[in-house]
């Protein structure tokens, strides 16, 4: 149960995937969807290079999942992501059945999990996944902290 | 103004993906995306045929607009929906930054307009766009429990 819980490995591969958005110049967020101790699918937020406003990591790497296993229901999947989902996101992790969800940094501003609006809570979600905060919490800060300042 | 408010032909339209999508055997829900009184883009679900549980109308159809337009940016477009869009959708309209949204009937069960997380309210929503609920709301309706009336 431990190495599925709580496998930092996932989040360290989440963390590259965001390493890799911004090196595209993308906001750097990156995600894994995990099957069974393997990874199924992976993503860096890539709106810009798409012009698609919801071209998020979460919503890439949960289409990648759903075209690689061939079902839009993964609820034998988990996924991580190194910054707390925002409403889309976490609508798109409801729809997908998302079994367990991982994040790294808490989001204030733009999170929907912990903040605003909160949706895993709401009687409009018809599924909510396991939630587990905090992993690797700082170095998912510090990507984005970097990122933000370095654009100021 | 009353033309660009209410037209009731960008409904008409958007009724017309909802019905495709179900000939295709998906949820009959129909979108358009309109620019200066044009459809730039249309799409009705298909999460079964993707196996993309993201595929809703209006994900499909803002992701169509960026592309034709070339911008993540949707700010001088209105979004014509079937029905109330979901969380997962209010966040992409928000992001989008869609001017005005006309949706038809109303979604106790799953809505995020004025149901539910209520998005736009929030303090973590960025962009609200105008809202203007019950437009075509007896035809939106009818298409909607017609289908699942058949279904049960």
């Amino acid at each position: 149960m431990t190495s599925t819980l709580h496998n930092s490995g996932f989040m360290d591969q989440a963390l590259q995937e965001a390493r890799l958005a911004q090196q595209r110049g993308e906001v750097p967020i990156g995600c894994v969807v995990v099957k069974e101790a393997q990874v199924v699918a992976r993503a860096g937020n890539r709106t810009l290079e798409l012009n698609d406003p919801t071209a998020h990591a979460e919503i890439l790497a949960i289409r990648q999942a759903g075209a690689v296993l061939g079902s839009q229901r993964l609820d034998t999947c988990d996924l991580y992501v190194t910054l707390e989902p925002c409403t889309m996101c976490a609508g798109a992790i409801s729809f997908a059945r998302i079994r367990r969800l991982y994040y790294g940094a808490a989001d204030e501003k733009g999170g929907g999990i912990e903040h605003g609006a909160r949706f895993f809570s709401q009687a409009t979600c018809h599924h909510a996944p396991e939630v587990y905060g905090g992993l690797a919490e700082r170095d998912c800060q510090h990507l984005l902290r970097a990122f933000f300042q370095q654009r100021r």
